[in-house]
């Protein structure tokens, strides 16, 4: 194949970091690196907040639910999708218009362009040779969060990412099979769940191992566990009040 | 620096493709590079639909508004957000419990899994020599797309994405600078503002140069039309229709 391929294939979560710094230099290539990635009509409708302050990220982690790694890591970023330089260029250029900040589309046009681009960066940090993490737990207490990182109306944090040298050896864990996730010229649902079954064989049997026989939950079992329990029902509110999906 | 940061600064979308195929195995090792991407407590709820019927091909062109590119490169990509995977779990295992499939946590998940997974899979075809652009345009007749591609309640088309190879050469588009979105420890409004400033000089040049002297509007000026122009705003109510966003 080639290097960023093979990197691809290499890409395993990272939960324990050494406390080796990432330079100023490398988070500026990482963070232009994800710059470059694709940006909906140009809009760059994201910001990334980078904190090595560690009193922030010891509150960050306490917020994230209590995970140590947020803390531990050199940097923690948080990707916020970011409407606010928008918003200000619609004030100032047409003062008298309605603005349309409040739309779903342009919710998932901020939310798309800090995926992307945090992608990206996740991938270029690797290339440098650190390991990363995305933090999904920072929405958990979303309201908070946004409160700590001082972010303006029309910006809101989308999840973490703690960046650092890797301080473990974790295994690459095996993802659905091609054909769950890939459909010919229309949705195949035979097909997909098909995929589903054998996945939840290969699951099983990684769990088993990788717990020396203790957990051996189907992937479908823990799917219908997760779909079921209640979980961040509070971000819609907090996104409305800030000024996110109105309409 | 490396090989894959490279390829990322080289990074610019292409809307002219020559008619040379993207082979199978290409394909495949293009979309299992995407699967390897970060995904939210493994749930990986996303699939793609890799369209090279030229018939459904040229109907999503003029769904996506005409796009003649979608119709010429050999393989057009439909990024999907998908719960249909984890619904369909949740009624085999828990069909006495309530799912949260409708919730905007659980949208935003779906979304984010589809967008990290997109943007390895663009990286990988750009390594492998392709040039791609995204579609965001499928979203303007987004009930049309859902049809023709015959997704089922839970899915919907986060975006397009024509992959092949290259029959233009653009040049590589000036992004923010670095301190309009790289902020420390806390979210900076006036450092922001005055990235904007600056880029406001360099896209205003850019597009002069590009355009011939025909178009010289700052980046500003045009985001400012942009978000008070309404756009796709008959997505919310799709995504309702189709189970999601409800709460």
């Amino acid at each position: 194949m080639n290097e960023t391929i093979e990197l691809m294939m290499r890409h395993r979560s990272v939960r324990k970091f050494k406390p080796d710094p990432v330079s100023e230099e490398q988070l500026a290539a990482i963070v232009a690196a994800g710059q470059m990635a694709s940006s909906s009509s140009n809009v760059q409708a994201y910001s990334v907040i980078a904190v090595t302050d560690q009193e922030q990220k010891a509150k960050l982690a306490e917020l994230a639910g209590g995970q140590a790694y947020v803390n531990e890591c050199p940097v923690f970023l948080v990707w916020c999708a970011d409407l606010y330089r928008l918003k200000d260029a619609a004030a100032r250029h047409l003062p008298e218009k309605e603005s349309y900040a409040d739309s779903t589309e342009n919710f998932m046009v901020a939310t798309i362009d800090a995926a992307l681009a945090s992608q990206n960066a996740a991938l270029a940090a690797e290339s440098l040779g650190f390991g990363i993490v995305y933090i999904g737990g920072i929405r958990t207490r979303i309201e908070e969060v946004a409160t700590l990182l001082q972010l303006p109306d029309g910006v809101y944090p989308v999840y973490g990412m703690c960046i650092g040298v890797a301080d473990q050896e974790t295994g690459i864990r095996p993802r659905l099979p091609l054909k769950a996730v890939l459909h010919h010229n229309h949705y195949q649902p035979a097909q997909t769940l098909e995929g589903v079954q054998e996945y939840d064989v290969t699951t099983t049997e990684y769990l088993k191992e990788r717990t020396h026989g203790e957990r051996a939950t189907p992937w479908s079992e823990l799917m219908a566990k997760r779909l079921t329990e209640p979980a961040r029902m509070q971000v819609r509110a907090f996104l409305e009040r800030r000024g996110f999906l109105k309409r």
